[in-house]
């Protein structure tokens, strides 16, 4: 277990200078998008740093879901400033470039996909010192304040992969509230569902001491472990917080206790996931969004098609876990009443459905589109969408049901429709 | 929020090797106590140092429960070792030693209450780089392998006081079940009364927005920052391990699955108050094992007399909480529902006495001391007890409640008895 520093209040981002001055940084690179560029929380770190006399530069290049392309040009600019610390303002996408752009820059000898997880890059551990990195979430959803993990598109190939390494988690993650306060309502809901699956999946996750390959040297295990004991209460908290405070936190961007306690979670389940993993709903989310055709969705102010990362997570998710919870039923049972459903009278045999049926009223009554049909794919999708899961064996093989490729079809299939 | 690496497993103990390897370290310091040298813990470093050719020099004359002069001992024995790694192995008393072995010999020019609490100590800031400090705990209480505390007897002023640093906090925490298998009853017992304190004094706390003062630079913020939303995970969770598993795991030496639970109880407990702090049990407990007169008790194989730290420490705790209770009562009726009682009817203003009333059940049941008194103590000793607390504010003004020195002599004079 390895876990993120991380501070927690309204209005610490404007203590970001001092961290810095701390830290001694004399070249600091600001990441953002340029949405958030002229927004309040990339303001409050620009206060900061002036109040401070932080000399930096600032990127507001990041691509909303980044690519490979989208890396490069950031990991490019980092490579020129030479940088002694690095700021990230935003959600998953800006912090996600931002620790790759630090990784290739005190790395400048490596290829593009030395880092990148195998199969389809080398996978190489890190080994080169990183500069300190200070993420400022702006969304409630990815978590990627508290963890080693960057995911990009992989235009080439059409598939989401990343890099993982518990070297590239930020030094710092500032969770303040403050923050959410800017999100439209999509964003609110997305991101949130990326919460709801980073506690199921973690939750339900092949336990760490049935995973294998088991290296004997510690320092050879991957950065997602399966669910153990300290993941496991992260997880389990992270989805308390998200029945009691998500359709809250949607529906009223006034209601800052709902605000804060999602912005909370967000973190919560990223310290959960980020050591026991995720499993099929992130495996097969990357196809879906990795072959987007013309959705576009509210609230993103994006010139190009995308699937949220949440949203392409959660539409299976009725699917997966009827499917995993053969395995572990218990687990699924009590997340299931965690989040609404009465399991007095209920039989274990029953878990997964009851769990996918709660799932399915949860995403109704927060008006998710109707399954995959609905954000443009269709049968004939499935192969494709098959093909672009199966290299994601990093999280698909922490399923705790093991899954045959016919297996992952009957999965998409039966998320064409959730209603 | 700062949290340390654990790792968790039956055996894990026997990567040890591997680890300092990893670390590059060529000349390790052992440290354990006369009593668990020849016990299974300390062979199964032994094992593994010797299999992966690890050169190291043992320490095994830790005093449980440590003295500034036992400190100085050690302190003296790493100065002349020049080592570049520590290995910890056993309870509070051997892990808290080593800190400071290590700080003080990274730090040979120190004077030894330059980093002492203060105003025992000057309290100064340690800015000097430490080896890494590899903890394995045996017994399940202290919590230690996760925090930046190292507690000693100041034998001058009869009072217990400490250092508090994050910079000597472990590098890793190996919590190995298998160790608390050599563990004796009244030990599992005690130590145990220090994770169920843990657990309730950092749930109770002073809330992290209400501690003061309050310095602005993050840096110079301490270890202890009061109760917040990331420790109250920990505490509870810490405290319904408690509920359910202590005592079986004191009952039943052969109850793995209780002894398990209350070994990672104690690390999630360490996580919790070693972020939010302590308050009156703790403060007051340190005058009570620091003036301690003839007692010794069972299952301590020592040649002094001793009050075990989690006994000073319950013994306070059903006036304690009666006390606080006052301040967010909500919160100690919460604890006493996890603790058994049936709050159904209970109102919010008998909070305090509810809670008492469980505590004292709770310890009843496990046949603790019936209250000072049984260890020593008269209505003579208190202004000396107070006295002994005053100069505790580092956890003392942690309390929710504030309190003159009367109201400290009137908890010592309700503790005196407790059924």
């Amino acid at each position: 277990m390895a876990i993120s520093n991380i501070r927690y209040g309204e209005g610490v981002t404007k203590e970001i200078g001092m961290d810095l001055q701390n830290l001694g940084a004399r070249r600091v690179c600001l990441m953002t998008d340029k949405n958030l560029s002229k927004l309040p929380p990339v303001n409050a770190v620009l206060n900061s740093l002036a109040k401070y006399g932080i000399n930096f530069q600032m990127y507001d290049n990041v691509r909303v879901e980044p690519t490979d392309q989208s890396f490069l040009d950031a990991i490019q600019f980092a490579k020129k400033g030479e940088f002694d610390a690095y700021v990230a303002v935003g959600g998953g996408s800006v912090m996600d470039t931002c620790k790759a752009a630090n990784l290739y820059a005190a790395s400048p000898s490596s290829e593009f996909l030395d880092y990148v997880n195998a199969p389809i890059g080398k996978g190489k551990p890190v080994t080169v010192p990183l500069k300190p990195l200070i993420a400022v979430p702006t969304t409630s959803g990815t978590g990627s304040e508290t963890t080693g993990v960057a995911i990009f598109d992989f235009k080439e190939l059409k598939v989401k992969t990343g890099i993982a390494s518990r070297a590239i988690k930020p030094t710092l993650g500032i969770i303040d509230p403050l923050h959410t306060l800017s999100m439209p309502e999509r964003i609110v809901a997305n991101s949130g569902f990326d919460v709801l699956c980073h506690a199921l999946e973690s939750y339900t996750a092949l336990p760490y001491n049935e995973r294998s390959p088991c290296p004997s040297n510690p320092i050879n295990r991957p950065a997602y472990q399966g669910s153990n004991p300290v993941s496991d209460v992260w997880a389990l908290h992270a989805l308390r917080i998200v029945a009691k405070y998500l359709k809250r936190a949607i529906r009223n961007p006034e209601d800052r206790e709902a605000r804060a306690n999602m912005h909370l979670a967000s973190a919560f389940a990223g310290i959960g996931f980020g050591n026991a993993g995720v499993h099929l709903c992130h495996g097969m989310s990357y196809p879906i969004s990795g072959l987007v055709k013309t959705y576009k969705p509210k609230d993103y102010n994006v010139d190009h098609s995308l699937v949220p990362h949440g949203l392409s997570v959660v539409l299976t998710s009725p699917a997966v876990f009827a499917f995993t919870a053969q395995i572990h039923p218990e687990r699924h049972l009590e997340a299931a009443e965690i989040l609404g459903a009465d399991i007095r009278t209920a039989r274990i045999k029953d878990a997964g459905l009851i769990l996918a049926d709660t799932l399915r009223k949860f995403l109704f009554d927060l008006n998710v589109d109707d399954g995959l049909a609905a954000i443009g794919y269709s049968k004939a999708d499935i192969p494709a969408l098959v093909k672009g899961t199966l290299p994601q064996e990093r999280v698909t093989k922490l399923s705790p049901r093991p899954q045959t490729e016919e297996d992952l079809s009957a999965l998409f299939e039966a998320s064409m429709k959730l209603y």
